[in-house]
């Protein structure tokens, strides 16, 4: 699939997130390249995930286009999703479609700042997509600046700055779509079939879900709250 | 666990199915025995699950009470949850605490009835636990006359006489936790928090949700649909 392909086979659809960081209840290749299956056949049009044994496992079930992460926390920083050089270079070569990297102004490994370092991942990589993950407008605005193919509201609620926000911020995408000359992906807290239906009226390309779908220790503590309360 | 420890535990609680029949996507005793993991750890307080070597596996990663069945389509009969003895042997075997098994009108293989079919397990296994799966008032009122323990809406909308049907069907959760005398387990068709607390206004003892938390690819279809809609 070519990147023109990969940007149409998304548009307007749903991208299933598939992710179980280490320590979680499903953290398995092998699952995680089934859950990514079952989104397939329930009509997901692409996939997020995470590491680079996961997207192997789910390239080998789906055919469709993966947005790829490598979440790797270091000490120090506020970033951590596909924080630096070493992350891209392993996604590019495991063949995700689209890498997404932490795009926020949170602090950076060796005190890089993120123009540098997306500099270096554009100037490597100059035919790869990437998607920016940010948090707020202004985020979202300079991503857009700096070559960023796809702008995602993935972390507002996430930094300090917007820790909080009802979630989804419709007012972000509506903002994003409209100014940043960019295709926005809606991403992070749409928990119900309203809310999906609120962030298309945004503008956006399309959506990611989750930990509705593919998390079902956060669906049972979402309904066990609402018998509790 | 003795009985009326079960009966304690589950109560006021959601019950989380996790089934995968053969065929489907997350088709494997392994995925189960993890999706079961991550609801008790998401403050599930039982699972219900399908097949010997699901519940074997289980077992082995949850300490909560499981619901068991074991689905057999027999040509010609109209029940298939644990439809004779011969699978009510298998779950006693396996040690579900609960055996969930068709108490409808349907027909029975060999041309049982279902009270020959349920006198016949009462008389061998006394104190075992049974839940009735039933689609109607009158259905769940003969459950409880014959000596069920639990009386669950399981198959409400799934018979003829009840296709089509709205779920969950309040009115029936009303009426049989009213007249019954037994514990009834609302199940079928929970999909949104307000579903799930309209049924814990209706005097059930639990609830009991698969679909909307552990079926991907289910989930999946749920959210685009709402987005072609």
């Amino acid at each position: 699939m070519n990147n023109k392909q990969v940007i149409a086979k998304i548009k307007g659809g749903l991208v299933v997130s598939c992710q179980a960081v280490k320590g979680e209840p499903l953290e398995s290749s092998y699952i995680m390249s089934k859950m990514a299956y079952a989104a397939m056949l329930g009509g997901a049009q692409g996939i997020r995930a995470n590491y680079v044994e996961d997207i192997k496992a789910i390239k080998k079930e789906v055919d469709l286009p993966v947005i790829g992460i490598i979440k790797n926390v270091i000490e120090g920083c506020d970033v951590y999703i596909t924080p630096t050089l070493k992350e891209i270079t392993a996604l590019v070569e495991v063949g995700a479609e689209i890498i997404a990297t932490d795009a926020t102004f949170g602090s950076r490994p060796n005190g890089e700042t993120l123009d540098e370092f997306f500099a270096s991942a554009k100037d490597k990589y100059p035919n790869q997509l990437f998607m920016a993950d940010v948090s707020t407008y202004e985020e979202g605005m300079h991503a857009a600046k700096i070559g960023f193919d796809f702008i995602g509201t993935t972390l507002c609620g996430y930094t300090k700055e917007t820790k909080g926000t009802s979630l989804p911020n419709i007012e972000l995408l509506e903002k994003l779509s409209k100014d940043s000359g960019k295709l926005v992906i809606a991403e992070g807290g749409i928990w119900t079939v309203e809310a999906l239906s609120s962030v298309f009226k945004t503008g956006i390309h399309c959506a990611v879900m989750g930990s509705a779908i593919t998390r079902p220790m956060e669906i049972t503590k979402y309904f066990v709250k609402a018998i509790k309360d």
